[in-house]
């Protein structure tokens, strides 16, 4: 199953992908909170989703078409947003620094969240170095407070694409703390969908692939994670309760622009597509202000 | 105005503290949200806190004495916590680190809040060299996007005691993020009340204090931040817009327990006790677990 968030007539509201329509999951009368997004039906658990499911095969659902509507984050203020640092091997090497031994947490603050019809915006007088990154997504769907590697992935609602934008003058400078330039408006679009895990029954077999106005400029597959999905949930769990809705972006593979001779860094008019196997691409443009 | 989050009756709600009493919020029929604390409130502006203002006031507000709740902190779950690291030139130098010409940003996961009537928690699995922070804290009132300076503190809702708990191991290994060890669940104590900006008119000129076990460990005045409240708010929504119930942690003065000879950690047993001048008293237990 697919589950999006989405504008249409004036309202945010959360759904179900099928082909090319939606089906609204605004009669059902779930709970929607003060975003109109999924967050408030992956706190509702299992009971909520199995609500989604009716809603989404009742014969009187209602369908509107792909392309009328405006999609959104599949929730739009993550409770948190974890960022894992340093997870794929050869990204340690290009960027020079140590394989961790153990997982390399930091924040994209949640208010750096856009959807997949939304630009990436940034200003020269805040940042010049900016990156591009494609990671694998994973959201939250039960509270996980230590919990084992065994029973972790029974406490993901699902997955999506997520583009770890980050401003690379900002990420290095001074007291060498990655959040604020990882955290900029704008810096953490995410979706097109959620995809239950029905969908993706193995997270550690996905190919990732990014493209810079077209150019293929990253390309791996999540078995090259230096730390699995599972292990990462039951890691944070430990000493972070992990909440419905967390967003966990669990790293980026080879290939990166600051790595580069001479570096790529994104600018006014680039277009970044991001494309993960069963979750569908991820294209945002990006654009400059003053 | 003092206001809080509390809990009475099996109910989490929001209220305003009156000495020794609390007039609750829950009859006027506010907002509440998932969490019944004061979050919802904030989101709902001027007008909220007008009936704010008018139910704490009302001749037949509902009274409930202090001793009989637990009190909580103000805001559970804000959408984020921005700490600012190296915002007391003594504390640089006792921690090494250079002067920042810029604020430095980092984060608290918002799981990690508990309020002033919970334990400091952890185990010796996770982490060892657990320190204590002293900090004001700031609550965003109103949405700040690119303001300026003079504005700032237009934004603020209220003022309140901030307890940056760090473990230093964390926070060192590795890529020397420092997230993960200040975001450790229970390590971001706060409150016991959100002090609104009439009463406290010059957020610069408030005496700060940490007592471990009765002495004195940290004194300072928030007059010797490197960087205002005001040019925080500023600085920050430059790039990363600020919402309501966004909590600023804005900085720890000179003498925690890492930079001592030997190093001071917090144990089984200790109890911290934090003071703002006019921002109450802020004390919590350390309790170990296996």
């Amino acid at each position: 199953m697919k589950l999006v968030t989405f504008d249409h007539a004036g309202k945010t509201q959360p759904g179900v992908l099928k082909g090319d329509s939606i089906v609204s999951l605004a009669p059902a009368g779930l709970p929607t909170g003060r975003h109109g997004d999924l967050l408030e039906i992956l706190h509702g658990g299992k009971q909520a989703m199995d609500a989604v499911r009716a809603a989404a095969s009742a014969p009187d659902a209602v369908t509107i078409p792909l392309d009328a509507v405006r999609l959104r984050a599949p929730v739009l203020q993550p409770g948190k947003i974890i960022g894992i640092g340093l997870n794929y091997i050869d990204h340690c090497r290009e960027a020079n620094l140590q394989v961790p031994e153990v997982p390399v947490l930091f924040a994209k603050f949640p208010s750096s969240v856009v959807g997949p019809d939304d630009d990436i915006v940034f200003s020269r007088k805040i940042c010049s170095e900016v990156d591009y990154e494609v990671e694998l997504g994973v959201v939250i769907g039960t509270k996980a407070h230590k919990i084992g590697e065994a029973e972790a992935l029974d406490h993901v609602a699902g997955y999506s694409i997520a583009h770890d934008v980050s401003a690379r003058d900002l990420q290095f400078r001074e007291a060498k703390q990655w959040d604020h330039g990882k955290s900029i408006d704008t810096f953490c679009p995410w979706g097109p969908y959620l995809a239950t895990p029905e969908d993706i029954p193995d997270p550690q077999n996905l190919d990732l692939r990014l493209f810079l106005n077209g150019q293929e400029l990253q390309t791996s597959n999540t078995k090259n994670m230096i730390f699995s999905v599972a292990r990462l949930v039951s890691f944070i769990s430990q000493s972070i309760t992990l909440e419905p809705g967390d967003l966990i972006v669990t790293g980026t593979p080879f290939g990166v622009g600051f790595s580069r001779n001479p570096p790529i860094y994104l600018k006014d008019g680039d277009e970044c597509v991001l494309e993960i196997s069963g979750l569908g691409r991820l294209r945002n443009k990006v654009r400059e202000i003053d």
